[in-house]
């Protein structure tokens, strides 16, 4: 299975595509989705439908992985992470691409083991589960395969519970 | 100018059509994009993208105006809207729509004179201004239309403006 994990935003979109298979999960390919500043939201957020419909076209992600949005801090900034966050869910669903959402609290128990991990453990535990020479940069992008990572395990556990089930 | 207003959301996206010629107001078409509840957002935001695209097709409005969002009361709801809204500005300007932005300070002055009016007060004098045999239903189609007015009288007045610059 090959599992689109995403880091939404609007300046940069993280992406990282990683490969499952039975339990072994194989990085493929991760990068970032950048638009420039001082530019109207709206050419922004076409810059991030066509770059993510490029990015599906391209590698045929079976599932996406994203993160749930939840607004503490800057309300402003929240508000232009989910006309993105929006603009991407449309785009994955109108190319067929099953969507999937985790906490940042899910996301983090299922990488790290520990739901209040700091983002710098995330980080490391992600190069050493894909065994990449360097971390992801920027961090979205070591963010968005982190994603990717627990949506692999969320499945396969859900996975290896139907078996039991079915046992 | 024909201008398309919108009143974004995720569940109703209010929409109203007025041609403003030399300051006279004329009434176009106007009504809502409804998503049913209980279903996936990925896939309601896929019906407000193709239903937009349908409404602009279909009419070809020079501009559009549409409610810039504030989080004061309920943000799990705001997240949603902002989804539905960055679609919205994402498809308007694929389709080569020029995009502006109120405030609903800004539409209510512009429409009842009173920053702090009422919404009833708000329905009536769109009623009002465009001689509609009764209010627009449902309010969201009415706010929409609301907001359509006040980029007209923006528009006017900054014409205005700029032609008293020039004399």
């Amino acid at each position: 299975m090959l599992i689109l994990g995403i880091d939404p935003g609007l300046a940069i979109v993280g992406w990282g595509l990683i490969e499952s298979v039975r339990g072994t999960l194989r990085p493929v390919a991760y990068g970032a989705i950048t638009t420039p500043a001082h530019t109207d939201i709206e050419a922004r957020l076409l810059m991030i439908q066509n770059d993510m419909e490029a990015l599906i076209n391209k590698y045929k992600p079976d599932e996406m992985a994203i993160e749930e949005l939840f607004f503490n801090t800057n309300i402003t900034t929240g508000i232009a992470v989910a006309e993105a966050r929006g603009v991407i869910l449309c785009t994955a669903h109108k190319l067929g691409v099953k969507i999937s959402e985790y906490t940042p609290l899910q996301v983090k128990q299922a990488v790290v083991g520990y739901g209040k991990a700091e983002k710098q453990q995330v980080i490391a535990m992600v190069t050493s589960i894909l065994k990449l020479p360097k971390p992801p940069k920027p961090d979205d992008t070591a963010d968005a395969v982190a994603i990717a990572i627990c949506h692999a395990n969320c499945s396969a556990s859900a996975m290896g519970k139907y078996f039991n089930q079915r046992k």
